[in-house]
């Protein structure tokens, strides 16, 4: 056996000195004999303090932080200490913060404008300078960050669809930084890896997709999701627009609804088709897409022909020589032809942002089977619901989507971020994305390659978005996922049976919510007798940014207000935090009427 | 003022009575008591531990975490108590993570195939379940986890360009991860957006672009920092294909080198480009691009003209009629000169993935000036030399760039993800990405929405990735970033200068590096006399690999290898953490020679 010893390293930071041999070049040694005693060990003894070493090395101690700057942390000589004391100070920040976020006597946030804040608040300096800061100012700065910062995991927080601090999600993403590694081979994060084909597989498999075949990635949130729907289409209908550009296919046609969300019509102007070929359809009072606008859109789509060439009229017309006209016209027709608009996607979303509306996506199916054009489904919000037997019947239709975007840091309060794109047809992902860099995906590593994700993905490097879902997963089991979800939609339709008829209020839509989003006007008390017109709308409209203003210099709650269509601003309340009660809802209600009562 | 006392919410979980009325509506009431009270408490105490309130609270006792559930933590009735113990606990685990990562007595990896975690090595089950886990086997998972993993961290592992465990950089992740929020509007991340806004002018400044004006994002990687610069050179001179789509513009060609990162590709497939609109540019031995191949491929582009219909020849020959071929002849140069190429963009790279390669920017500018050309520059490896005062001059010419990709996580060494794309025109990256949704970008809204980033994303959420940054900038000062990375700098050349003569290695080209990627084969005795040749070129193909699967095997280094163009494979050895010394150098070469010395 080859053995060496470390060479000496002049005026180096004292490196540790022993070097592991493992005694035999064995392929597959499994034990890492020091490691796996530790592990052994860890596990005797890992739920009792009464391992004397690492207990005595992790006890808090009195530092003086003042003294110590980063160049005395790890890998400094005799840093060990300092860094363990450094970090169990920060977490001593981190669990006080947790602790108030579920406290409803703290405040959601203590608002403050930029200009106060670039100023410095007490002694809060953002300013970055070319010398180091003392550990002690370290811990300072971030305490004042959490301080000034929005505490999105307070029960009174209601103001996106993210919302909540799950504890064992919270651990997962503390043990993720830590491992601070990479999605894009298995070479470096093997277990991450395959906790994402395993979740994902799951979430097929809830999708109703047979056996859970497919494919997916976990990316970084539902826009670049939908992003991946649209070019996954492309890909499948059009694969030489990879190599070829957009000209290599005729001019292409994109169909969501006039609810959806915005990233539907912002991938169409990345990807090159343009958001003018991304058709809004009309939807339902209740905001769902009406199927027979888009079949009646499609239909209009297909027809309409785009007269590219200005000369095309003049030829046709000016032409007094018919048998070049003749043959001008058969070949314009064919280029006309592959210049006119050809319908190739439709999103139907399971949970709009603002309605929280659920497209029939039965009924958008049957017409994308009968067009042949890809089904998309946003369930960026609605997914979640797949996970209760209650709600689930609202995405009815979901296995017949081509691809599906389900956002598990929204309505299943994972920590952000945690989007998955999931696809039917397996391999399709990889075709569209695939560039074979050599130098990360090696075909002659010595493990099976196919395990490797980061050819499939439009980023190269991808951070570890799944082990905070995959331990919540195993923490609270499926059934965990189905009772956050009922309770928050519960606590919806409480929200909404106490101010359906209640004075002061009238609903955006008619009916109970499919989703947590209960939409409503607050109507102050000087402008209930009001005749219905453009006075009354403008001041309305005014109505719900005053009241959030005053709530978040208050500080009280948080929650969202929006225009839509012809309709003014109006509140969206949405529950995905299960801390909420109906008290908190209660809550929400009292604060309103007492900051608008004199508006 | 008005007061309301909590209802009643029966059947429900205990939400905390109290509820926080502040005295009167202020706006702008800038302290929350409460809060304001602890935090000075905190202040005065923060360094030591003899607040005995908070030091009883979160002391560590004796938990049997096997009966314990995911329900039983916050926010469940008295919840606080095991939710505090269950991170303390996962703190734990974690800290000796860390203290071991830097022991170099420990492994790098502990490999196992892909089926054989799939198995469940020592009861480590991946699987999913409907019914959840008790907390102590989340403990246990969370062990297996980083067990099984990689420890990118480790003084030894120097396979990617992004290694290291910055402590400061994990204490900010796990901050960022407690405080959970987005950074899509300032409304609920209101430190972290003037912490991005901060740092981006800053390293606006390094470049050296006027007063460090401009714009930039944090994105999700380098792989979409640089897509990002290629979707707004195309809004800069085609803003119609936002609303029109890529027929609307000519055919757009891109230029990059054959060593460039297979992301500027990846987004011309994307983007509607089409790959074979990426024009791969040569280069000298060093991997740097010769600058007049490029603008012999700009002209190249710019001469040729694509005949796209195929009536075109058939009319110019076959017309009989003078009046109408004249005609069509004008209109269809018209449009060919349309459907001619068009040079747009051009990306210069800043540290190549491989060579670590300097491309010579002010050359590259010269000639971009001249055909005006977007420039774009790829530093996300070799940006961070923007902070030495002694690497810095290899990227003159950065300021004059268009755009400029910088990933911090990479040669700076904060965690992952922390990627810059940052543009010298400002406001090109609202125009060319935002939809003005509504219900997120109000601009009603009380503060000064310019401050709100999401519209200028192609994301909708995005993930707070300054605050880590910020932070080590604070601990570090700009001085601590130049240390390590002329700390790293140097180890590079000490590599070189011990194996460029050292029997058994070949250099892949000659000279001392510019970045500190140290390309090399390894020769082994069996091959050190056999004549150039496809045998020796087979053979020595197979080495490296070999050599890789070893280490992984014993777990000892790893280092990573592949070909590149018609060279066979070779190691492409990097250093980017500032943990790695000397003696680290030393045993990765004295492995390399015990690995391979049969082989």
């Amino acid at each position: 056996m080859a053995t060496s010893e470390p060479r000496a390293a002049g005026g180096e930071q004292d490196p540790n000195s022993a070097n592991l041999r493992p005694p035999t070049t064995r392929f597959l040694q499994k034990n890492n004999s020091l490691e796996e005693k530790g592990r052994l060990a860890g596990q005797k003894n890992l739920l009792s303090c009464d391992n004397s070493d690492r207990d005595a090395r992790f006890r808090r101690t009195e530092t003086d932080f003042s003294n110590l700057f980063a160049r005395d942390l790890l890998p400094a000589k005799n840093g060990e200490e300092p860094t363990m004391q450094f970090l169990l100070e920060v977490v001593d920040i981190l669990t006080n913060y947790v602790k108030k976020t579920f406290d409803r006597s703290t405040k959601v946030l203590d608002f403050h404008h930029p200009h106060q804040l670039l100023e410095g608040i007490e002694g809060f300096n953002l300013e970055l300078s070319d010398q180091p800061e003392s550990l002690e100012q370290i811990l300072v700065d971030c305490r004042d960050t959490l301080k000034y910062g929005v505490r999105t995991g307070h029960p009174r927080f209601f103001n996106q669809l993210s919302s909540g601090l799950d504890i064992i999600g919270l651990a997962g993403e503390w043990l993720t930084s830590t491992a601070n590694t990479n999605m894009f081979t298995y070479e470096i994060a093997p277990v991450f890896v395959l906790m994402e084909q395993l979740t994902l597989k799951k979430m097929r498999e809830m999708i109703g997709w047979p056996n859970g075949e497919g494919d997916g990635l976990f990316s970084p949130g539902g826009a670049i999701s939908n992003m991946y729907s649209v070019m996954i289409a492309r890909y499948k209908y059009f694969p030489e627009v990879k190599t070829k550009g957009m000209s290599a296919a005729p001019r292409l046609v994109l169909f969501t609804s006039e609810h959806s969300h915005y990233s539907i019509k912002k991938a169409g102007a990345a990807l090159g088709f343009g958001t003018d070929n991304v058709i809004l359809l009309s939807t339902d009072e209740r905001g769902r897409v009406i199927p027979a606008d888009l079949e009646a859109k499609i239909l209009d789509a297909k027809q309409k022909v785009r007269v590219f060439f200005p000369f095309y009229f003049f030829n046709i017309i000016a032409s007094p020589c018919t048998f070049i006209s003749n043959h001008i016209s058969f070949h314009l027709s064919w280029v006309l032809h592959l210049q006119g608009y050809v319908p190739l996607f439709v999103n139907a979303t399971a949970g709009s942002t603002v309605y929280g509306a659920f497209d029939p996506i039965n009924e958008i199916a049957d017409i994308c089977e009968k067009y042949n054009l890809w089904l998309h489904v946003d369930g960026a919000w609605g997914g979640g619901l797949l996970m209760s037997r209650k709600h689930r019947h609202k995405l009815n239709g979901i296995e017949r989507a081509n691809s599906v975007t389900w956002n598990p840091h929204k309505m299943m309060g994972v920590p952000l971020q945690c989007s998955a794109i999931l696809v039917r047809e397996k391999g399709i992902l990889a075709g569209c994305n695939s560039m074979c860099a050599g130098y990360l995906f090696q075909p002659d590593k010595q493990y099976d390659v196919t395990y490797d994700t980061g050819d499939k993905a439009i980023q190269c490097g991808r951070h570890v978005d799944i082990f905070k879902f995959w331990l919540m997963w195993k923490a609270k089991g499926t059934t965990g996922f189905e009772q956050h979800i009922d309770k928050c939609l519960d606590l919806s339709q409480y929200l909404y049976n106490k101010i359906k008829n209640r004075e002061g209020y009238e609903m955006v839509f008619d009916g109970v919510p499919q989703h947590t989003n209960v939409c409503f006007w607050y109507i102050p008390p000087s402008l209930r007798g009001m005749p219905d017109g453009d006075e009354r709308r403008e001041k309305l409209h005014r109505v719900a940014p005053k009241i959030k203003a005053m709530m978040m210099e208050s500080g009280t709650t948080m929650v969202g207000y929006q225009p839509q269509g012809n309709k003014v601003n109006f509140f969206r309340m949405v529950v995905s935090n299960p801390s909420v009660t109906q008290s908190d809802i209660d809550f929400l209600i009292d604060e309103i009427e007492r900051l608008a009562h004199d508006l």
